[in-house]
């Protein structure tokens, strides 16, 4: 283990969930680097920042007359303190990354570099959790509200259950693209077969396939459009829907009928008409395991590239798997995609971090 | 569209749900490309069949004495066959990309390249479901089972929202690796915090991280291990367990708290332990968003090169989201793994297939 030999350990004793040490380590602690706040004659420590300490030689401390080693000050910390492992984990790999941190309510503030307490504000609110919690979507965005109020950053860190550390960086968003479909004449009407729409007319075919990238050719005359594209359409104005049996639908007709196929059309609907209204074309994002893919620049198919975003629709109630999460992110990334979560509401970017 | 106008067009009928076509179509439909099964003086054609026909201008059918357009057999196929769009777009795609193929209970029975009926036996079945549709493990091995007994290969095929199809071959596989841990003397006691293992003695530490490539080092001194790997060692007889208070665990007891800890804890361990048995050695899948990424050759952390199989626990009863699968399936080839669905009796590599 490090041990610095050559300057001696400051004392401390142990009071409920804090340290507080001998006055001499305002200067030997704080003013230097920055560990824990100057309490009038004394100095408070965290728990984590305690225990990274008296690992590194730099404290003792005493709790009822005794000192604790860094084993007993570790399962002390641990059993008075919810999630002390996982603190402990991210503030050491924080701090030896070269950053200087205190502690915030969830987690911990941590300074940009070169920027410390006294000279800089905070750049990050690091909030800390392990990988089997499940992440409420409203407690992400009040996180997100504190944080962006402050001027801050949120960054999630996530202990996975071998105390590896995934660091990921969460922003509000609203993408925008160019694509706008203007039919300039009344569109023929499409069918409604099984589980999806046929636009039958080899016109409107074309025109809702060159015009914004509406539907799969099936062969050279019938276009297959999804549910939700023929919603869209139909809301619109641009399409007409009937039955195999010629009863004729309107949009609350078909989007009654569309949930029934698909419990959740009416959460992926929200978002399509939303990234649709900004000009986005979203298509299905099957292949990636996420409801859409988006393209930000359309112009006709035979120009198109790579689309842009992975977009999720959820719930303003969605709980996250932390572990679906992180599959979502790095595939996303994986494929040089942003990783959207979104409702009606919000748009979340959600990438991966390297501190 | 393409007509061959150069070859009078075959008149046949609609008879519930297959179409009997003229004699003369057993020498010109099936005998020189294999459309249909011919049946004493006509040649039966399925569904798809007919209606790729129709749409090719080499046959006509007619339905109660009037004769049907592509778009009005579509819609009454459509109308009697469950999934028949489904099993037309996966149809014509086969069929375009030069397979010959017949009918199957679930989908269809495709020849290998060069192959056709009564040249070669099938070499896939073609099972056809939508990205809407769960899949039950249960179903696919039974699948699985039928399609090896027969000595061919399983093939997904997915049609997604959008109609574009995703293949994947599905196999029942049985890896294995070179990692046996030996240690020659009993092993220290590790300590149970809030979810996850300390081991407090440097020697052990050592031990089990070079040795297999257990746990992860906090520090120099102190190894760090999952509660799925502290449940192996415990009952393997390589480490023992106390809890903050002393008291020490046995199996039962560790598995009992890890399972209040994480619900789905003996499913993961049932196949954990299987893996490990088998000589490989799994590690926490976390940031592939699975349950444990797998390394075939380990011979010490050092020298460990990229882990070679993503794997996820399942229950028996577990239920395919094939969009989850897509995602998995995805990652794990993006990162030239092999992706595997297992429990305590089976594994399944599941992959994209390019036909």
């Amino acid at each position: 283990m490090k041990r610095f030999k050559n300057i001696m350990t400051l004392s401390g004793k142990l009071i409920e969930n804090v340290v507080l040490i001998e006055k001499r380590a305002i200067e030997e602690l704080y003013n230097t680097s920055f560990y824990g706040r100057p309490r009038g004659e004394t100095l408070e420590l965290s728990l984590p920042e305690s225990a990274y300490l008296i690992y590194m030689g730099k404290i003792k401390v005493e709790s009822e007359g005794k000192e604790l080693d860094f084993k007993h000050f570790f399962l002390k910390a641990s059993s008075v303190s919810k999630n002390f492992e996982l603190l402990y984990i991210v503030y050491k790999d924080l701090r030896e990354r070269g950053y200087y941190i205190q502690p915030g309510v969830t987690g911990f503030r941590v300074y940009p570099r070169g920027g410390h307490p006294g000279k800089t504000p905070a750049e990050f609110f690091v909030f800390v959790t392990s990988e089997r919690i499940p992440l409420l979507l409203s407690d992400l965005k009040a996180h997100l509200d504190t944080v962006e109020n402050l001027k801050k950053r949120l960054v999630l860190s996530i202990v996975d259950e071998e105390s590896e550390i995934t660091y990921y960086e969460v922003k509000r968003t609203n993408p925008s693209g160019t694509c706008e479909l203007k039919p300039d004449k009344p569109l023929s009407m499409a069918t409604l077969l099984e589980d999806r729409c046929m636009v039958w007319d080899s016109e409107t075919s074309s025109i809702l396939l060159n015009g914004g990238f509406f539907g799969k050719p099936m062969d050279e005359g019938h276009l297959q459009l999804s549910l939700i594209e023929s919603c869209y359409l139909l809301k619109k104005g641009f399409l007409e829907i009937e039955q195999r049996n010629h009863v004729r639908l309107d949009f609350a007709g078909f989007s009654r009928l569309a949930s029934l196929i698909e419990s959740d059309f009416m959460i992926k609907y929200a978002v399509y008409e939303k990234l649709r209204n900004h000009g986005l074309v979203p298509k299905t994002g099957f292949k990636f395991g996420t409801h859409f893919r988006v393209y930000k620049n359309f112009k006709t198919p035979a120009e198109l590239s790579h689309s842009d975003y992975l977009v999720h629709a959820v719930e303003q109630k969605h709980v996250f798997s932390l572990q679906q999460l992180s599959r979502a992110v790095r595939l996303a990334n994986s494929v040089r995609k942003e990783m959207i979560y979104g409702n009606g509401a919000d748009f979340f970017v959600i990438g991966r971090m390297r501190l």
